[in-house]
């Protein structure tokens, strides 16, 4: 997969999970996905990011910046939500978080096969002191 | 720069800080450098480099993952290492804790011109506990 074609495949991504497509998800994740080491495959994965939804209604990802060299890519992702209550063992509880993630993807035949990813918590953790 | 020039470069700024080499640092980061969005300067970068290794005698940087994509780079970085007092505003006193940074750079004429870094410090808190 050439890099334009790899970096079209990952804002298809983006956007599946900003539409909470999840029947979609099974065409951009890899039935044994592995999150940060640990194989979670594509229903934990899923369940994963159904929970995210439930804790942050109103999250939506954004690239800030796009950086692909196939098969991997690494995406800065910003966030600026209200998460309803607990957030990443935070009392966050409605009020309102910016914070960023930068995360690496392994691609094979054209999906997701391991993330390693880093969330910005002690951003989080300074805004609701 | 090609591909393999800005990593054969970025390695080069690795071995630089392992060999905590100050001098030879204007050759690798850009006068006006900024980090996560602030200019910190090639003064206030080698001032912060400075002092992670005071916080950690042992710091060594690894990488673990490299996606290179000029003028940019982005890089996973794994530590395993013993800081003598407070990292993070953790006291961590000497405890061995292991982590990783999920850094991205921008490149100006073979200089390191930007920074995004998000480093896992919730996995350093999560190991002092």
């Amino acid at each position: 997969m050439n890099k334009h074609a790899l970096s079209d495949t990952y804002r298809a991504y983006i956007d599946c999970l900003n539409r909470q497509d999840w029947p979609a998800l099974s065409q951009l994740v890899d039935e044994n996905v592995h999150y940060n080491g640990l194989r979670v495959g594509l229903s934990g994965y899923r369940a994963m990011l159904e929970r995210d939804f439930r804790s942050i209604p109103d999250l939506h990802f954004v690239i800030d910046r796009l950086i692909t060299d196939p098969p991997h890519i690494a995406a800065r992702l910003c966030f600026d939500c209200t998460p309803v209550g607990e957030l990443f063992g935070l009392q966050v509880n409605g009020r309102r978080v910016v914070f960023t993630e930068n995360v690496f993807y392994e691609f094979k035949h054209a999906r997701i096969c391991n993330v390693w990813s880093v969330i910005d918590k002690a951003a989080v953790q300074a805004q609701i002191i």
